[in-house]
């Protein structure tokens, strides 16, 4: 984890600050301006004060809007025609579909079928083609090729490509220009284009750190920055953090492990007693894999205790259906016992 | 139903248009200026252009802040050192203890046993000290005026004050600078304040029409306003929006009959139906008291269609443990399937 300073840009393959600030102007009237929120509980709890960037109320129910669109609206007229896809576990394929609906031209998407139903259902919204595949990065890639050769179209890949960096990276512009005193930010990492996007947007801010949080139980960024080399894994991960299964690409492991502060690991029931409170206290319905910072925070309170950090709440595209698994054991058997009860069941 | 250019505000007991403004001078400092969403689905699933302003992330988890700060910082110091009480289902009540917290003087809230705990809890979260009552108005009046008697704490009523309506006015004020070009708005009616201020503070704008609505088992504000006076209802109604139980004062009732286009009631599934929709499409994890406006919108397309309306998501106070039972049929029976699921539950 080199000094930023020190780096180039150039080489690691990532967009340079120029392209962000003009992605971040290409893409500004089709998105949304997310608030940032506060909380005095939320404070309270981790020591540190917190400005949450509500990303799950942008367009398409994620910050991967901002990547699609940017690419999509980059393409020339040739390019759009035939079409865009790419392989996504939901939210980059959702992303996709609006760009590719708002410029009027087809999208495909490869999704695993381990993706929330919300998700699939969200990226049919926008009119784009489906295609399901089984779990991991080598099936989707597979299907996602033969897509290809068959449509002719342009493939936007969910992180390693600098025109999506760059689209991810014009959120770290937002928040700092909606809370410029931050010394921190931090975002969950999964294939590493938002973090790839906020560490090089802030790589003329060397006064602010940037972090990452993984899960546990699919921790290969984290692997990779502490073996120095990109480790990919030899199954699919399990997590309730269903958005970051996806491992780092070269381009993105060169661009953390240049920039990156740490990268902070966390287990899945910390995940969820985070998710818990971000519901409870926000009120912004965020997906689990978007509690994994709140969580970071928590657990390593005497690394994040008296910083003022950003905080990327990075989608809101969850399965209703499943939110009562996620509400611990008093949800539980409150959901049971009320069941018979007369008018509890509505 | 009068003409609104001709009632004459002074004499319905409401704030003037002059201290409206002031109220919201007074209290800005001190709130969150919620954001305003909108979403292409809801559009799509109405006929209509729909603007939430999200209340559920003002301070202390409702639009109930605004007039509880504006009444609080509105006292003498010699009011103010003998503290402030209330009875209030819930939300006024948290937001006079954030409100007296933030002055430094103590607040006692009277609250109904049949208050979500969330509620309960985030009222103690802020130093008030806790009465709890049986359910009904004349239960709740009883309780306050023993506490009064033994306190001396300045009574703020959670709607029938000209100094609350002018703070929940505000919302209306502020919604209408981030969306001019609005023809209609609606908001929740349970006790009238919200709905009082927001006529009070749209009563120089006859090209907005003001609507509410109300669920079905508690609609004597439809009913009152049906038969041209105050009906208080005998039993105390029972709806899952829980927010909404509370009867018009003779205030509020004159406003609203004076400035109110209509009031839509709605059944508790619908707002149940219109709840979900919410979360879904924007992520914001109101109480159910706050979709019945929508479940209004969707009930009476025919009336709304066409029209780009102020929607006022009111609060997000609830029990994260009453989830499952208001996500209906299919979350209940996936939260028992996955009962026994390995990694299911978590």
């Amino acid at each position: 984890m080199a000094d930023a300073a020190t780096a180039d840009r150039a080489d690691l393959g990532g967009p340079s600050l120029a392209e962000i600030r003009a992605a971040a102007a290409r893409i500004q009237p089709h998105l949304v301006e997310t608030p940032v929120l506060r909380s005095a509980a939320l404070d309270t709890a981790t020591g540190a004060r917190l400005a949450f960037k509500c990303e799950a109320l942008q367009r398409a129910g994620s910050f991967k809007a901002r990547g699609a669109f940017n690419a999509v609206l980059s393409l020339t007229d040739a390019e759009a025609s035939c079409g865009v896809a790419t392989h996504s576990s939901g939210n980059h394929g959702a992303a996709l579909a609006a760009a590719a609906q708002a410029r009027g031209v087809s999208a495909h998407v490869v999704t695993p079928e381990t993706a929330p139903d919300a998700k699939r259902a969200l990226i049919d919204s926008f009119g784009a083609q489906l295609t399901v595949c089984g779990p991991g990065m080598a099936a989707r890639e597979a299907a996602c090729a033969a897509l290809l050769e068959r449509t002719g179209a342009t493939f936007i890949h969910p992180y390693d490509d600098p025109r999506v960096i760059a689209g991810q990276a014009s959120c770290a512009l937002e928040l700092m220009a909606q809370a410029p005193d931050l010394d921190a930010a931090i975002a969950p990492i999964g294939g590493g284009g938002l973090i790839a996007g906020t560490c090089l947007a802030l790589a003329d801010r060397p006064d602010v750190e940037v972090f990452a949080a993984e899960p546990v139980a699919a921790d290969d960024a984290h692997r990779s920055l502490v073996a120095g080399r990109r480790i990919t894994p030899e199954t699919p991960p399990e997590t309730v953090a269903d958005a970051l299964k996806a491992t780092l690409s070269e381009r993105t492991f060169r661009i953390a492990q240049a920039h990156l502060t740490e990268i902070v690991t966390v287990e899945d029931r910390e995940i969820l007693a985070a998710l818990r409170m971000i519901w409870r206290e926000l009120k912004v319905l965020i997906e689990p894999s978007c509690a994994a910072p709140l969580a970071a925070i928590l657990k390593r309170r005497e690394r994040f205790a008296g910083r003022h950090i950003g905080v990327i709440l990075t989608g809101g595209n969850l399965d209703l259906s499943a939110m009562p698994r996620w509400l611990g054991e008093s949800a539980h058997e409150r959901c049971e016992r009320e069941q018979g009860a007369p008018g509890g069941r509505l």
